[in-house]
């Protein structure tokens, strides 16, 4: 069999500062066929996320991304041939392809999916962003009805699956976005008491008015000065959920922490605690359940922001960290094999 | 009965930046006797306590001081007259006296002391600061044997509390303080395994040195640049007890907050929090029994800085945030009356 053709994107540079479009380039280049124990996968759809932007600037919870790497990211797959594995070809899976057409991983890196519904549906709400929120809010934040949550990045793919959560659970929902449009979404159509535009002149004040009792959770997906503004109004006991500081991402150095760490955490003996989606992996399949059993009794609206094509990440991505998404921001790289 | 004479010491002018003794101001008056519900104590001990300083900074846990009120602080005193409540007059108890040499106080606020050896035990290692270090690592921090823990302030009251403890835990501890005299201290007398000085031109790489494994919990009592250094060499699932701010607390403006927060907590799934004893109210007589038998036994050893009259207290409290202290500082107003 002849190698196939294989389009990539490879992050060309390394930013110093803002991500930009140009830091990538696309190459075409060829695939073979996957060695004993590998498989060779078709990129369906690729997922956009803020901690992509993280990847680039050094270790995190995986190695840093080099100049010349394929651009890594979250995939879901079609296996398109297994050397000597119990994958079945044609299977759908969850892995990380990064931004490629094709590629060849180790079979014991690519999780089978059982789809259920839409494709896109397991890349948003019951995938990696969803059981985030799941997660962090449940499982870290310990919600109790009538709480106070307050989430930010509150229209983003963890965002808006989180206040939804604690609306399920009872809670006075306060979502913080940077737009209008996208508050007046939160508000209306996905059931949040009330949202907040971080761009506003006097957000603490602002956050005060849509919390009048405090907060009892901050699920902080920014970091930076919103962090800061939410800490004075932290009640006794509250929980900070430490999910992303996307506000950091695309700096050229490090910002100073919010002030109020540590002097409000003790006074109003606050717990603040960060945590990673993987952590939790021996409880994704029951999380996806009962996510889907939400979804399907309409208490769980999906917002899903889909690019149309592999040549479309960049801007995607540079866009994301921007803010300009709604909803899980999705490339589609080849069509649903299952239509 | 004719009124008794009551010196106090007044808080005279909030200070702007840094305390000094001149913003204390010693009056000369008088006091009369207990009204039904309450009781009149003579104060025989004082506790200095870095948060004295932070009372009068804000609204913390407690009402800010104003100026001209009779400074704060923690006592042990005896009682001298109950009116028609069932304590008994000569009784020990834990209050909140103040810095005067008597007070009338609701019964309901002052605590009977069942006095187990020198009556200075109750205000170290058997009271407050011996109770924070106890709920504040075993509860909050959840030490496990051969783990790494490091305390700051480390031959302060509740830090050389902290790491005596995390040795009976069976913990590598590794202590922090400002002065080479004290890190001698800790490491030949205390049984610290290591103790580095944060005035060193590196002090990460100290921490580095003095944690080859990292750092699996961090006992903060001073906020800050240290806790800053500290931050970077948290293992995964690592635990920050928020017991102090120290070196925020003689400060005019809030300071930014660490940089790594939030980053740091995200990346490596740490857990930040606060705590007051107070919140442990209902295990403090058990956490009191253990306490006492270690020290019987000699596993742990009582440090006490005491203080002699009610006027040095200014200048035991000035002293104290700028580190002169080793161990519990104490002011004795009067003589213990047991002998």
């Amino acid at each position: 069999m002849t190698d196939r053709s294989n389009r990539q994107i490879l992050l060309a540079e390394r930013p110093k500062g803002k991500l930009e479009p140009a830091h990538f380039k696309a190459v075409d280049t060829t695939i073979g066929e996957p060695a004993a124990g590998e498989v060779l996968v078709s990129t369906i759809l690729l997922s956009i996320d803020p901690a992509n932007r993280a990847w680039m600037q050094g270790r995190t919870y995986r190695a840093q991304l080099d100049e010349g790497d394929v651009m890594a990211g979250f995939t879901l797959c079609q296996v398109v041939a297994a050397n000597g594995v119990a994958i079945r070809e044609g299977a759908i899976v969850a892995c990380e392809a990064g931004w490629q057409e094709y590629a060849i991983l180790p079979a014991n890196t690519v999780r089978p999916v059982t789809v259920r519904g839409p494709l896109t549906h397991h890349m948003s709400v019951l995938g990696i962003t969803g059981l985030t929120a799941y997660f962090g809010l449940l499982n870290v934040g310990q919600p109790k009805a009538r709480e106070t949550v307050v989430v930010s990045a509150a229209a983003g793919a963890t965002g808006n699956v989180v206040g939804q959560l604690a609306k399920i659970n009872g809670c006075h929902v306060v979502g913080i976005t940077g737009s209008n449009e996208k508050n007046h979404l939160l508000e209306e159509d996905l059931g949040f008491d009330a949202a907040v535009n971080y761009k506003s002149s006097n957000l603490r004040n602002d956050l005060s008015a849509a919390c009048p009792n405090g907060i009892d959770i901050y699920f902080d997906n920014v970091g930076g000065p919103v962090l800061e503004a939410c800490l004075p109004l932290m009640r006794t006991h509250g929980r900070i959920v430490c999910c992303g500081s996307v506000s950091q991402y695309d700096a050229a150095a490090p910002a100073p922490g919010p002030a109020g760490v540590p002097g409000q955490l003790i006074v109003k003996r606050l717990r603040m605690e960060g945590f990673l989606v993987s952590d939790f992996l021996g409880e994704w399949l029951t999380a996806e359940q009962q996510l889907a059993a939400w979804v399907t009794s309409g208490e769980l609206q999906v917002l899903e922001d889909i690019v149309e094509g592999l040549d479309a990440a960049p801007a995607a991505l540079v866009g994301i960290l921007a803010g300009n998404n709604t909803g899980k921001r999705i490339v589609r790289v080849a069509p649903d094999p299952s239509g």
